[in-house]
């Protein structure tokens, strides 16, 4: 099991997406998935009405929960979210309507309004979506609700991911204690089909709802947005927050203020190790392969090379032989498209096991290479890139690509 | 083995890039690889001094061979190509020098300028290059040089490629007969590294050096640059032609003409088959996947959605699996950054076991899941992308993923 990164200030407690005050969960198996051991009805519910802000696939093909989930979330409120996995009703004929469906059928169970209710699917796309599982499930889920039930929950979202990812964390806010968790599911469907990544956090923080998108938006972009399994992206991607304010802190309703980095500092940590734990439990990964690059001219430049490493097919096959071909690395920062001085590239590997430099100034080293076998055989092997054009840095996550990787992806769906 | 696509007037003929006059060719083991069955040394001479063109890799690394070639094309004039295997002298301390001393040493022995010569390398990147065995072997692969020489030469170049690539056509450029071939080597190395693509080609048409290289360009945009097998950049891709003028067809001197676009499209013919061979033999590859975009907005549109399906892993895998898991196909669509009627796309597969139609207006239709197996299952698949977006099209050529390619990469080097 992956360790959890830990900042100061920042406590990790249990509880999952119920660690929160106010927050209820469950997770069922309602009949989309043929393995009734699977669950794949998830409910999470908020007691109050709770600003709420998301971010969504860059793909142009969006999943018909996401154009629900966008029309409801337009007055930036929310007070529960619908999740099912086994079919991600998408590119089928009445997606927007199965899942409008799921929004009122959610509400009347929760007697909350079908707007407040936040949609997201995960499964097969192209296949019409059977509602009648949900429609005959849903007061069982919202019955079950518990503040024990995040794992539950987290559970039913789940694909091809081989374990349920929950992190929660408790920190100061002006002063007040404060609780902010989230779970998420990585990529992959065995019967077929889409990485798709959902993550739902929830928050006891009192905050204005433009500042909440403004932060989601922003630690986004640092987190999951830097994490690559096979570097498709998937239509149906989501990430969604509800705030319901019970910490009663002072609101936060400015950018300008040392409150909002600490509240952006939690979703950091919360967020940078629920993407690490999706990157590490990738398809077919054997480990989590972490990119550091410093010393960028920007930030801009610092992302594209560490995400240009991380989606190298080559590096990545090479991670997993354990082969410090840092060739592949010099490689792909050459085509990452950021501009650099090439002559003044710096390769370091790094692990539990130690950590051997093998390119200096854009030439190779000396490499020991049992030394550097040995380092790359660990679970999570960082590449740290440093480079002499700036001050600026970036982290990206992504896995090694393995025999099955292919075994997962190449299986007849019938 | 790969059936050529022939287009009418355009002939194909037999003896590689020596199929032109006034070219020899040899290809020996010299040495830098270990394996003695392994050529590894490539020599194409002209009799005639020649007008020359290239084009190189994208990527911000650039091998040292590189460097001296674009020094040594200013002129645009050029009488020979050396060639190694087995070491790609890149990211080492020596390379331009080295690289340098390649060219004077092939021109001693040709008793022509050392900057009449194009050099080229493949292998492992970050090694010092051994030059002795080139010192050693040069006068002897330039005393077998012979018209029937071009196969040892294609297979002097070659890595992981499991067989030498060659295409030659016979034409009428303004009613003289003219010739056009070339030899090219696809992607990767067994004892590591680079996916590195060669391609070398000549002709006898007599073309003006300046509208040699913008046709050369054009074409490679079309052709070679549609080829994915990795989505690697390899440091070290060239493309080079020699054009010897001993065709006696009117000089051609100006891109507003009817032989200009007779000599692209002989130039297509010849590239566009030697980038499906690439495509065809990527390492661990079973089968030819080429994606086809139709209707599409612009070229510019046309060429990415073609390139971001046939580079997606997910696809990849399920072509290997052959499995009409179309959603991939959609996703990729959506995610290629080129504007499109979502809602508008038609999906088709085709092979030599017929068509499949899988996705009408963006959504899925029943297919017959055992037809559609059957088409993917051969060894060339087409996919074909209808679009209601415009009139331009592409194509592109890719390959599919398997275990092979994560064994190819995935072995230590050591």
């Amino acid at each position: 099991m992956l360790k959890k990164i830990a900042y100061q200030g920042f406590d990790f407690v249990e509880g999952g997406v119920c660690a929160v005050q106010g927050f209820e969960a469950a997770g069922i198996h309602c009949g989309l998935r043929k393995n009734k051991s699977k669950k794949d009805l998830a409910l999470i519910y908020s007691k109050q009405l709770s600003n709420a802000a998301a971010v969504y696939t860059q793909n142009m093909v969006q999943g018909a929960p996401l154009i629900v989930t966008r029309t409801n979330l337009r007055n930036q409120k929310a007070q529960a979210i619908i999740v099912n996995s086994g079919n991600a009703n998408t590119c089928n004929a009445d997606g927007v309507e199965k899942a409008t469906r799921m929004c009122e059928l959610t509400a009347q169970a929760l007697n909350i309004a079908p707007d407040d209710v936040i949609v997201a699917s995960t499964g097969v796309i192209g296949q019409t979506l059977d509602i009648k599982p949900i429609e005959q499930h849903i007061d069982a889920v919202a019955g079950m609700m518990s503040q024990q039930g995040a794992t539950d929950a987290a559970q039913a979202i789940l694909t091809t991911d081989t374990h349920e990812k929950q992190v929660a964390v408790e920190f100061l806010l002006d002063g007040t204690v404060c609780r902010l968790s989230g779970m998420a599911k990585g990529s992959g469907m065995i019967h077929p089909n889409m990485a798709t990544l959902l993550c739902f956090l929830t928050t006891d923080v009192l905050v204005d709802e433009i500042v909440l998108q403004k932060a989601l938006s922003a630690v986004a972009e640092d987190t999951f947005n830097m994490v690559s399994v096979d570097g498709d992206t998937s239509t149906n991607d989501m990430v969604a927050i509800l705030a319901n304010g019970m910490a009663g802190n002072p609101k936060l309703d400015c950018i300008d203020t040392q409150a909002y980095q600490q509240f952006c500092d939690a979703l950091y940590v919360v967020m940078m190790n629920l993407a690490r734990m999706i990157a590490a439990d990738g398809e077919g990964a054997t480990k989590l392969v972490e990119c550091v690059v410093l010393g960028a001219q920007s930030k801009q430049a610092a992302k594209k090379i560490a995400k240009s490493v991380i989606a190298s097919n080559l590096l990545k096959c090479a991670m997993f032989g354990a082969d410090a071909n840092w060739g592949r690395i010099l490689c792909a920062v050459g085509y990452s498209g950021a501009a650099l001085k090439t002559n003044g590239v710096d390769i370091t590997f790094k692990s539990e096991a130690g950590c051997i430099q093998v390119c200096k100034n854009g030439t190779g080293m000396a490499v020991d290479e049992e030394k550097a076998a040995e380092i790359l055989k660990q679970s999570e092997v960082a590449i740290v890139i440093q480079l002499q054009d700036g001050q600026d840095h970036a982290v990206a996550f992504g896995c090694d690509l393995t025999y099955d990787y292919v075994k997962i992806n190449g299986a007849y769906r019938t």
